[in-house]
C-alpha cells in the first residue's frame, strides 16, 4: 500500500571528518523516501525553490518516487549547513536557511487524502495538524518533530500528538518533550499523551520501542564507516513505515521487522554522504545487512 | 570450572532518587561474584577492614563464594560514596575512602596460581599485573580498569593489556585510553593494544563487543525500574565470565550467550539497591528474563 510523506525537500551543506559536500539534495522527506521506497509506492509533498536543480526531481523521480506534490515557489530552496565533529553523534548547525518553508502551506490532492499510511516528517505543528485535517483517516500515521517545535510550538504538537499512531522522537526531543530524563519513562509519559507507539531514536545506540502491548530495545548496527549520520533518523523511519504499509500489518512481529529494517537502512545512510548511499540501494542490499544484523542475536 | 576475581569488597554509601543506603555491601568483586556464582565456583580476592560486618562475609559464604582469599587488616574497609542524578547514568563520586586497599597486595594460594578462568576488576594495575605474573597460564583473562588508572598508571595499564583475553571498559574509559571517539573506533584501537576481545559496557545503551572474528552490538535489556545501577558493569562482567567458565568454550555461539547473560544480570542488579536483588538471584530468575530479552530479537 502506498505510503505519503510531508516534509522538507532540502540543499544540505555539510562538513564530516571525511570531507564536505555543498549543496547537496537532502531534507527529511528526501531521506525518508530514500528507504521507505524499496517497500512500496511513495508520494512526496514537499516545497521547492527556483534555484532546485531539476537532476533532483530526476533522481527522486527515476526511484520511483512520485514528485507530482513537490511544488516549485518563487524564492530560494531551504537550505541547511552543519558539521559534525568527534563522535558524530551531533551536528551542529551553522546555518539554516527556511527560503520558501517559511510560507509552505501543502494542499494534498484528493486522491492524496485517502492514503492510508502517512508520515508527517519535521515541520511546523501546525502545517502537520492542517495537513492531517484534509486527510480520510489513515490506518497509521507516524509522526516527527524536532527540538525548536517543541520549545516554541509546545501546546500545537501535543494536541497533534492526540491523533498519531507513531511519535519518532529522537533522545533529545523525548526528553525535552516529557521533561523525563530516563528513556524508557520518557516513552511511557510520550505514549501518555496520545501516541498509541513512541519511537526513540538513539543514534549509535539505537532505537526504543513503546507501546502498552512491548517495550522493545535495537541496537544500531555496528558500522565504523560513520560518514555522514545526516537524514539516518529520517532512513530509519523510512524504512519501518515502508515496511509497514507494504505488509499491512502492526502485530508484534511485523513491528518488531519493521524496526530492524528501519536500523539496518540507518546504517547504510550513514556510510555516505547524503544520500549518495541510499540513493543506490536495492531492497536485495538490505535483507543482506538485515541477515547480518540477525545473527548478532543467535544466542 | 571455577573463577577467580580479584577486585574490591566496599561499603558503598549510595544515593539515588530512590532513597539512600549506607555502608552497604558493594565493590566490583562482590557485584562481579553475583551473577558469575550462578554459574561456577567463584574464589574472591580481596582486603577489608576490620571494620567489615563479618555478616557480609557469612552473606558472600551462604551463596557459595570462596572467601578463604578475602584478607582482613588493620585500619578501615575501602568505602565509597556516590550520588546518582537525573538519567542515573553516571554516578558523581562523594568521597572515598582507601583505607586498607591502599596497601593491598594479593597474594595467591597455590591452587588459586592454577584457576583457569581470571578477573581482575578494577585495581592499580600494578597490582593486577603482580597477581598476573604470580599465575600459571590463564586460559582466560578478563581485565577491567578505570579513568583513575588510565589517566595515572597508563603505561603500567597498557603494558597488562598485553596479556589480556577480554578488556572491559565504559564507554568513557574505551574513548580516553583509544584517543578514538567513535566507539567502534575505540574497540579497534584497543584491540591493536593486545586484548584479544574488547567488551564496552554502555550503560542503559547495552554493549559492544569486539574482536578480529566479529563485532556485536547488544541493547540493555529495557527495565524501567532502575534504583541503583551501583555495580551494574560487574554484574555483567560477572555473568559474562561465570558462563564462559561454565561452558568452556569461546566459540560466537558461546560468547553470544555469555553477553546475553550478563545483559540481563545486569538489569537485574539495577533494580535494586547494591546486592539487594541480585544477592537473592537463582539461575532460573536469569534464564526467565534471557528468555523476555530473547524475544526482543525474533524477527
Amino acid at each position: 500500500m502506498s505510503i505519503i510523506v510531508l516534509g522538507t525537500v532540502a540543499l544540505d551543506t555539510v562538513k564530516t571528518p571525511f570531507g564536505k559536500r555543498e549543496l547537496m539534495l537532502g531534507g527529511s522527506a528526501v531521506h525518508f523516501s530514500m528507504s521507505a521506497r524499496l517497500f512500496t509506492k511513495v508520494s512526496l509533498v514537499a516545497v521547492v525553490g527556483k534555484d532546485f536543480p531539476q537532476k533532483h526531481i530526476k533522481f527522486l523521480e527515476q526511484r520511483g518516487i512520485n514528485t507530482a506534490s513537490v511544488v516549485c515557489e518563487e524564492g530560494p530552496c531551504f537550505k541547511w549547513e552543519g558539521e559534525y565533529v568527534g563522535d558524530l553523534n551531533s551536528a551542529n548547525t551553522l546555518r539554516t536557511e527556511l527560503g520558501v518553508l517559511a510560507a509552505f502551506r501543502p494542499e494534498l490532492t484528493p486522491e492524496q487524502r485517502k492514503t492510508k499510511y502517512v508520515f508527517l516528517a519535521n515541520l511546523d505543528p501546525e502545517i502537520q495538524m492542517h495537513v492531517l485535517e484534509s486527510m480520510s483517516k489513515p490506518r497509521l500515521l507516524g509522526v516527527d518533530s524536532m527540538n525548536f517545535w517543541i520549545h516554541h510550538k509546545k501546546a500545537q504538537l501535543i494536541r497533534l500528538l492526540k491523533y498519531v499512531d507513531i511519535y519518532v522522537a529522537n533522545d533529545q526531543e523525548a526528553r525535552s518533550l516529557s521533561q523525563e530524563t530516563h528513556l524508557i519513562k520518557a516513552a511511557k509519559a510520550l505514549h501518555a499523551m496520545g501516541p498509541k507507539m513512541v519511537l526513540i531514536k538513539k543514534g549509535e545506540h539505537g532505537v526504543l520501542f513503546y507501546s502498552d502491548k512491548f517495550i522493545l530495545s535495537l541496537p544500531a548496527y555496528p558500522t565504523d564507516k560513520v560518514i555522514d549520520p545526516t537524514g539516518a533518523g529520517d532512513t530509519f523511519a523510512g524504512g519501518f513505515m515502508g515496511y509497514l504499509a507494504k505488509v499491512q500489518k502492526l502485530d508484534q512481529l511485523s513491528l518488531k521487522r519493521a524496526l530492524a529494517y528501519g536500523t539496518v537502512a540507518a546504517s547504510l545512510n550513514v556510510e555516505g554522504f547524503g544520500v549518495e548511499k541510499t540513493g543506490k540501494l536495492k531492497l536485495r542490499d538490505l535483507e543482506e545487512r538485515l541477515g547480518q544484523f540477525k545473527k548478532c542475536f543467535h544466542f
